[in-house]
């Protein structure tokens, strides 16, 4: 069997990682793509950390890369579809199966039906499937379908994760209102136009799942406050007891037939010692429940994308979600093995 | 659509909650089969606690019922394939699709290789499938499988699982040792002649699924000993303290290629306030588990079996395992709707 071949595109955190990941599952790689002039023209496994040349030259011009017959693109550049559009509409056109970390392509029917419809049309078109994966692949989707289907009646399910905002520098903390006053943080929130939540997403995917019928679809904010004096590391403060470190989304979808689905996803500052969670409740007959103790969010985020590839290559043509691709596998060996 | 026609085969404590929930998705009973005098000629629904005839009268004639054109039979008599192959016999026989609560019929392609082979071929001669179903489906193999889905290095799978020895009655209660002092497990534990663990079949599939080579397969045991003493309401006794409350098996699976799996099971009397446990931890990279609170083990065993109706019936032909089947799913209108 040929080896798989991949093309990374864009060069950061997630994507270092996956390259990494990506040679040790036997995968070749043959191109990647950034738009960083500090980074294009360097080799790929010195921009990643590999600590050796992998004579894979980073390009800006995607459109040469994704001629070169790759058999899937890695797509980690950002969260929202209408900027993962363009990355995805590349990938299509030029017949490259894509697969991206962007957060709403988890599940972006509903939150972008134009951009995704559109993409979808592309992909069957040319023949190649796109998809979104990464952590909550398995954690916030798959696992809690599948709980969701050990239960014979379904009264409400209720989802809680958390990440820790420290971990993702000064912007993200200030757009997450970090150090703010309650007074303040309340006039943010009245006043703030933001995009749909990605636990929207999640919950969109769970409700279709069950062939439910949503009618009506909340989001609420809360925010989370210092109990004790905590520093910032990526602000360099210290945030007051009584202001904020924070805040908890709260999605809620309800359902004609009944059961109704909330996702409460904090992004706070995190006291030391505190993990991210994953936890996930089901009332109705019987109660269940599902808990990943402390979660590995960046790690899970990567070797579930990468694990993921050969579904997405084998998958039919268009813009599959990881609800319709086969329960996730464990790859032992290289990942051309599970090509079908 | 037409309604899924069951036949309910074996009619005690979980057919009995089963035969509930297939009428309240939508499944039409249309037999009901038992050796037991005390039950065949009595109304299924008088039977099963349902507080109202169902016309549907307890038969001991499997043949008979097994020829009125049912889509599917629902088994739960026994838990070895040496017993169960004689009902999934039948139901292949005469061309009717089935499903099983025997442990063993998990993933039976190690333990009873014959059996399930003649049964597999059975089932694809006349176009059925079996399929062996129950808590274990989600919980020990698919939502583990899953878990193992989300790393990109396993080094080794550790999982750990326990039931209640005094919610089955004297005669288990007295197969695993309680009350005995360490005396007398040890000597019964060096010469006692068992049959192979559940536990074993678990990790049978999880190895299978994947695809690495076992190279060694041993069971251990040891006691639960009482902390306190501890009253068994099945055999009227009180356990003193230092003598078995019952026992964990130790079931582990070593893979040439590196990782080695494990799976603890305790069946034990519980200490007031102690319940079902469900926990999987994966060390490699990254690290990850997954908990399920106190788990209704009884109740998933029956819910998981109904979910999966339409799964077994769309299946391919043959012993087809729950680990080859889709990603289980929550079923919140009539059963015959998930027909392909």
């Amino acid at each position: 069997m040929k080896k798989i071949k991949a093309v990374i595109y864009g060069v950061g955190t997630m994507n270092s990682i996956i390259t990494r990941m990506l040679l040790d599952k036997g995968v070749e790689i043959i191109g990647a793509i950034s738009r960083s002039p500090a980074k294009v023209g360097k080799d790929l496994g010195e921009l990643t950390g590999l600590g050796r040349q992998l004579g894979v030259t980073v390009s800006n011009d995607a459109t040469e890369v994704l001629s070169r017959g790759a058999d899937i693109a890695v797509i980690a550049v950002n969260s929202y579809m209408s900027d993962a559009q363009e990355q995805l509409r590349l990938c299509a056109e030029h017949g490259v199966n894509a697969v991206t970390l962007s957060e709403e392509a988890l599940y972006p029917w509903e939150t972008s039906p134009e951009i995704t419809a559109e993409l979808d049309g592309i992909a069957k078109r040319t023949g190649v499937t796109l998809t979104g994966s990464g952590h909550q692949d398995s954690y916030w989707l798959n696992m809690v379908s599948m709980l969701m289907g050990t239960t014979h009646r379904i009264d409400n399910v209720l989802g809680q994760a958390s990440w820790n905002v420290d971990d993702y520098g000064p912007e993200l903390a200030r757009e997450q209102q970090v150090g703010t006053t309650t007074e303040q943080f309340n006039t943010w929130l009245e006043s703030a136009s933001r995009p749909p939540t990605f636990g929207r997403n999640v919950l969109d995917a769970l409700v279709a799942d069950t062939g439910l019928t949503p009618t009506s679809i909340t989001t609420t904010s809360r925010p989370v406050l210092a109990t004790e004096p905590l520093p910032v590391a990526s602000l360099g403060i210290t945030v007051a007891v009584g202001n904020v470190l924070g805040f908890t989304d709260i999605d809620e979808i309800k359902t004609s037939e009944g059961p109704s689905f909330v996702f409460e996803m904090t992004g706070c500052v995190y006291r030391p010692g505190q993990a991210d969670i994953n936890h996930w409740k089901i009332v109705g007959e019987p109660d269940v429940e599902l808990s990943n103790g402390a979660v590995p969010t960046a790690m899970t985020t990567c070797s579930q994308l990468v694990n993921r590839i050969p579904d997405v290559i084998n998958a039919q043509p268009g813009f599959i979600t990881a609800d319709k691709l086969p329960r996730l596998r464990y790859r032992a060996f290289s990942l051309e093995t599970y090509l079908s």
